[in-house]
């Protein structure tokens, strides 16, 4: 009979596998995570306790784009400054922040909630392409940017939204593929050779 | 005035900062971290929320060696089947776990706290180390094993402990330094190529 099984009920050890679950986070971190928890001081614990217990409570979606927000509609939906014929497709509402840090795109966003992945059970009617055609119907919008990731789930979802979104007229563009801003053409995968070879630009 | 700026404020905001603060875990892994738990079951944040509120209350540090426990004495320190005659001395109670897990060492263990490091402030005043010289005033230690990094500081600790501790009958060894199994002389810094010569066993 080891320690192991006998700490494995402790307070520690139900914190431990709790922290492993979220991503990015394997065993050996999630230990050291939760021993500089405790080697802290009290008042981290309690203010990340306090946090997490508030979190859902505080955080909607918005009922124009789907992105998370405290006020509905989302500050971006609100906001006069951002320009509401443009809207850029995201697969998730975190994807959203992660363009914002950019600080280039300028239009607003539609979070599909995910990709059309057929093995692992998601299709069309998954995603939010109800709401989002009805956002085209105010006749407003004159671009949709898909920026979709580039793989199968992300081929496949565009391919799908350019064919049901055909009779509407709306632009639809999709962020650029190709070699990393940095990358080394040694190391490039095949793929992305290619798509950088097609999607070349004029200089 | 970018997205940024407005979004700091958010409950969402509050807590990737948190995240980000704990070891291991930067602004991108807290983003993902934080809206995985805001995808997931308001049960994921609340069982966290739990655990946290009540870990420093449920965790105290055992009177005899310093390790995390829940009852005082621990679980190892209480237990029958433990050699009570070997100590291993270790840095932080987080390598009591470590150790544990690879179900080697049967005897108990002697959390110093740190590592003397005059340069951050740590001296041999900051360590455990009364409480040591207390535990082998019993007369039952006979060995006691530095389980200390192969460090700069480690050294320092170790030499300290040799020295303060030459008057008592017990016996100081120290874990093994060298080559980590599966390594490769071609890529083993020079340090410890040469602790793996001075430290040669035979075969």
């Amino acid at each position: 009979m080891g320690g192991i099984s006998l700490m494995s009920h402790t307070a520690i050890d139900r914190l431990v596998t709790l922290f492993s679950k979220l991503p990015g986070i394997g065993k050996k971190s999630a230990g050291r995570i939760t021993y500089h928890i405790l080697d802290s001081s009290p008042a981290l614990a309690q203010t990340l306790a306090k946090e997490l217990a508030g979190l859902h409570q505080a955080i909607k979606r918005c009922s124009i784009c789907g992105g998370f927000t405290e006020t509905d509609p989302c500050f971006i939906c609100s906001d006069s400054d951002r320009d509401k014929t443009v809207i850029c497709i995201i697969e998730s509402a975190q994807d959203m922040r992660i363009i914002e840090e950019g600080r280039e795109f300028k239009g607003v966003y539609h979070v599909l909630g995910g990709l059309i992945a057929p093995l692992e059970g998601v299709s069309p009617a998954n995603l939010s392409i109800d709401k989002l055609i009805s956002r085209l119907q105010s006749g407003k919008v004159k671009e949709l940017i898909l920026a979709l990731n580039p793989t199968v789930e992300g081929d496949t979802t565009a391919l799908y939204l350019q064919k049901t979104l055909k009779d509407y007229p709306v632009e639809i563009t999709r962020l650029a593929s190709g070699m990393p801003v940095g990358g080394n053409i040694e190391y490039t995968d095949k793929l992305t050779l290619s798509r950088s070879f097609r999607g070349r630009v004029k200089i």
